[in-house]
């Protein structure tokens, strides 16, 4: 094993100094972690990682995730160090408006950010994605003498990660996954928020992973022995068949006068204590955001060398191509989030006259119609396969060949009972480029996961979710499991697309919005119980997110639905024309991609001067935006058979005539009746 | 010990006909996992749990939670047969609209339900937090020769709940804490919904409790050896300084010909399949519903037992009130969700010449002022007590006193970067009887508990969340801290209030509101920056959740806004009049609370005639409700000095104007302009 030199402790110094500058330049910040995980950055850097600045996307770099996304400082400094496009200006620019450096790492800001972290536990997550992306792509792709995809998936995460469900949710599936590929740090500074981790956190974590089934191991002198953190990185490389943590112990704020308090977690050191962290680590206390030449020779060297390894396998990939050009050219298309062409003929297509289905069901029909054409489609589920209808028939399990239940080449991920893991997951899944994840569980549960599914919105994944048993529909099962705020919750997210499709049409259009909305994340609502198949509903039309179901020049009234209430709207313009009320129904089974058309499109689906009434069997917030009345429940649900449960709440022809009638008698006087849709400004940053 | 007889097999086997019979008059449900249970809920229920079916409250009986509370035809078979007001009848309508046995045990619908459960892994962090709530109710009320409060918390929990976070979460506090009144038993049967548990959960279960700190043992004949399960319960009982876990290894379904499969799990049993269950347990195929007379005997002598084990408890606790007159009352007074008289005398008032503070400040302004006086309120935080403002100055924390940090009468609870198992455990805590739970994080993260707090709604929790660092006020930590979607998201769930004060005073009366709801959960959003305490704002006025901070007749628009943006708000108002425009200003610090008011008051607080604007710094989503045009934030925020973010996004009084005229001009063809509060019918049930 080679030692370390001075050289090596330049750097690491250099990092020491450098993250507390731009803390205390920017004024808040957390110098603590960064300035202790110096050392073994620069160990995982220097030694290990392979990469190249200049092409941050090189699909087979290594994967770097810190899950402790607070200590971004460290990363910023070693991209700027090791000349990815973040310049000393942007070190500079911390955490301040606009600026490439924010208060914690998102991967659309700055070049070398693979996610977006820092909500704790989530990078560890994201980690088990790459790292499952990475054993695929493997299987599906390398051929003998062809190892295209090979990288592994380093990971820091702090104590607040590993006290997070999240993490153990992705912790207890790679485990069980045997994900060789994976190596995490574990960051034992004893220290959180709040202080000592002795107030609330004394569990063996080295042997609660142990129990998940990783290989662990301990180095004690996480800020001194680069010797023992190399030893213990590569016998982690070297252990194929678990992924493995390594426990760190660390002293947070390594160089200041209040090493190892929590004073250096969370705020810029005092003036005179970064002065003598400088003097202390040789450098001048005068000086500020300062990189000695050598360091970025040594790092630029290592830099080249990562160059050069991409270039290796730039030709590597030509010579696949001479020999594999199907698979070649799926890999390029892939990376570049295309789709392959005509795919979308695969989608099924519905006349009314076909029986009534569950759009659960129909999203199955889907998945079976198109998972040949769509090879980079990796399906799963939270343990619900047999409900969410996640799985085609001749799919295979992404498991362990040595469990005999699978192979990794499989495309049918068993995420087991761990809704907010799945999220961290397939985060990590969509970010490696190659796959795109779709995953079921019931609608209630996609809460469970809200933090990671915000994460999906922010950073632009392609991630899908299934999310079925969507509302009281679901019946029996009862309040704890029907969801009445979901929708409202999730269309309140920026860059989301919330389906609830009518029908196998709608079904089919939600899923050509997903597949081809390249960075924005869907939910696909679906139902337990059958739906009819509707007059009028084509994709063309349901692709617009709202479109005019059933047209009447004369109409007094626009009722709008979605999902399983549309056919039940449709049926109540039969009773309200007995009434001698005529009205008109518009199917909006995403008001996002709705809102996305022009104004004229959408006024043309709204119109003025007629009433609007939304129904939707859940919270009506929200609904205001788009109708001038509201029909929903704003209450929790109950169990029972769902048509009993429905007729409970008048979720039925007569009781949304009744609501129609009510809303036309009341808006009589009003002259002109103004759309929804007509707004005073937009507000466009 | 005592051995078991034919009377205990008996009633075992009677639960194992009768569960099915009830999921199979439903035709849906759970047969399996009542089926496998039913050994050792004989052994608990029977041998140890004190409790009088005649009266659920008792203070001091064992609670008992079901975690997998799909399970829960076991639960309302054991409470209908130990006598608790749930009647054969009762049993036949499981799963109907309007019975008292919903398809998940719901503590509001059932007596003897302690905690709604069926979210898998929820009722795990209930049960610890009715432990703690034992642990602290013990230390503070018992003396000497008078033990009130030493009741048990034994909890039932499955596969699904051992791989939710949540439970993780839950389990590694618990250890923590030490919690030996804490026993739970892990059905280990193998299979979840997807099948056999090798397909995903392969870890190390009882390890992963030994290295959370947890006993742990291990009975693996769970369908037969009701000895062993005796001497494991006992032996938990035992160790005092630990919470157990007790692997029950059993057969899903026990007695069916499909046992084992996961066929059983959540389908009722075949026709013939149930047949031979009775055959095999000695029951005629052709009865359904039986419960033979020796059984109810059995359990009724029993429940006789619990109810005089309660008597000898009155009288204990009559003595008691005889020296500890004080505390009786108190007991007493808390138990019923009383306050104590004239304690909302010491929650602070402000006048606008009072400096400028954040409302986080002014929350904890409240604690410290309040803590004497509402001595059941038990404080906390997941790790951010400095940032929440959590801990009034002279608080104990809650901890073993082995740690030697604080002790069981302390009122301040280290949760540990754990929101979602802090809310599940809240809930568990406010379920007791004793205590009212507040706790913090920052607003973005009670998302990561947003199961728990939906349950907190659904179950009538008083349960306060202390969420601070509201909006992008909260500056550089960047958008994946900066709430968005999450208001949008809590005001869209049932019974909840969603507090967001805009200064000292409207801080106090989220305050009283949250404490004095006795069956609603808060969620106080709080600012991270200073806010000025403003001219009208006084308690009672807020204590309506809307009311005009600043009127004027000549008003030509209304403009409504919450918290940090209530002063911007009247701020424009100058902006405006430069402009020749008239505006009044709404502050709305609690939507639901508003609601609630008569309709007269409404309009008077947003009146017909004059357009209305809302402003508040994140999704405008719902805000249609209360306004004709909204200015927020649909789009993530920005990482950055609060300031600056405000600027970038035009929250400015110029930006607030700018609007507010926008507004006036669109809205100035429009007669007669119509509040919003004003509806077409309104739909309650």
């Amino acid at each position: 094993m080679p030692g370390y030199n001075e050289d090596d402790w330049l750097a690491i110094n250099t990092i020491r100094c450098l993250a507390p500058d731009m803390v205390n330049k920017a004024n808040i910040g957390h110098p603590g972690a960064p300035m202790s995980l110096a050392a073994v950055s620069h160990v995982l850097f220097n030694k290990f990682m392979q990469f190249n600045p200049e092409n941050p996307s090189w699909p087979n770099r290594d994967r770097f995730v810190l899950s402790n996304g607070h200590a971004c400082a460290l990363q910023y400094c070693l991209l700027h160090m090791f000349g990815y496009k973040l310049s000393m200006d942007d070190l500079k620019q911390f955490r301040q408006v606009d600026s490439i450096t924010p208060g914690h790492p998102e991967k659309l800001d700055t070049p070398g950010i693979e996610v977006t972290t820092g909500p704790l536990g989530q990078g560890f997550g994201n980690a088990v994605g790459l790292a499952i992306a990475q054993k695929h792509s493997a299987a599906v792709y390398n051929k003998d003498g062809f190892e295209l995809f090979n990288n592994h998936t380093y990971c820091i995460f702090g104590d607040g990660c590993a006290m997070e469900g999240v993490a153990s949710e992705a912790a207890s599936l790679a485990g069980h996954l045997q994900l060789g590929n994976l190596i995490c740090i574990y960051d034992d500074n004893h220290i959180s928020i709040d202080g000592d981790t002795a107030i609330a956190f004394t569990e063996d974590v080295l042997k609660r992973f142990e129990a998940y089934g990783w290989h662990t191991q301990w180095v004690e002198k996480g800020d001194d022995d680069l010797d023992a953190m190399e030893a213990a990185i590569q016998r982690a490389k070297d252990v194929t068949d678990k992924p493995s943590v390594i426990k760190l112990t660390t002293i947070i704020g390594f160089g200041s006068l209040k090493q190892g308090t929590h004073d250096v977690h969370g705020s810029p050191l005092k003036p005179d204590d970064l002065a003598q962290v400088k003097k202390k680590f040789g450098f001048n206390p005068e000086e500020f955001f300062v990189v000695p030449q050598k360091v970025y020779d040594n790092y630029g060297a290592r830099s080249k060398a990562g160059a050069a390894v991409e270039q290796e396998w730039n030709k590597l990939f030509s010579s696949y191509g001479e020999k594999f050009s199907k698979e070649h050219s799926e890999i390029q298309r892939v990376l570049k989030k295309d789709l392959p062409e005509g795919w979308q003929k695969c989608l099924p297509t519905y006349k009314p006259s076909d029986p009534a289905t569950a759009t659960r069901k129909l999203s199955e029909a889907v998945l079976e119609a198109i998972h040949d054409a769509v090879p980079e489609l990796l399906s799963g589920s939270a343990d619900l396969t047999g409900s969410n209808n996640t799985r085609w028939k001749k799919a295979t399990d992404f498991q362990p060949p040595s469990t005999g239940l699978g192979d990794w080449s499989g495309r049918y991920l068993r995420y087991g009972v761990r809704e907010h893991g799945m999220g961290a997951i397939m985060n990590g899944l969509a970010a490696y480029g190659t796959v795109i994840p779709a995953a079921g569980t019931f609608l209630n549960f996609v809460s469970y996961a809200a933090g990671a599914l915000r994460l999906s919105c922010l950073s632009h994944e392609r991630v899908i979710w299934i999310a079925t048993h969507d509302s009281i529909g679901l019946g029996e099962d009862g309040p704890t499991h029907q969801p009445i705020e979901t929708l409202a919750h999730f269309r309140a997210l920026p860059n989301i697309m919330v389906w609830r499709p009518a029908d196998g049409n709608e079904t089919s259009a939600a899923y050509y919005m997903a597949f081809t909305s390249k960075s924005t994340p869907s939910v696909l609502a679906l139902t337990r119980q059958n739906l009819v198949h509707l007059e009028n509903s084509v994709l063309e039309k349901a692709i617009k997110g709202g479109y005019v179901l059933h047209e009447d020049k004369e109409a007094q009234i626009t009722i709008i639905a979605t999902g399983s209430e549309v056919s039940i709207a449709v049926e109540s313009v039969k009773t309200l024309k007995d009434q001698g009320i005529v009205a008109r129904v518009v199917s909006m089974p995403c008001v996002e991609v709705f809102d996305a058309q022009d104004k004229d499109y959408r006024l043309s689906v709204l119109p003025d001067g007629i009433p609007i009434l939304s129904f939707e069997a859940m919270s009506t917030l929200g609904w205001e935006k788009y109708s001038h009345e509201q029909f929903g429940l704003n209450r929790f649900g109950a169990s029972g058979p769902y048509k009993k449960v429905y007729e409970k709440f008048e979720f039925t022809p007569e009781g949304v005539a009744k609501r129609a009638k009510a809303t036309v008698d009341f808006w009589k006087d009003v002259k002109p009746i103004r759309s929804p849709i007509n707004r005073a400004f937009t507000h466009v940053i």
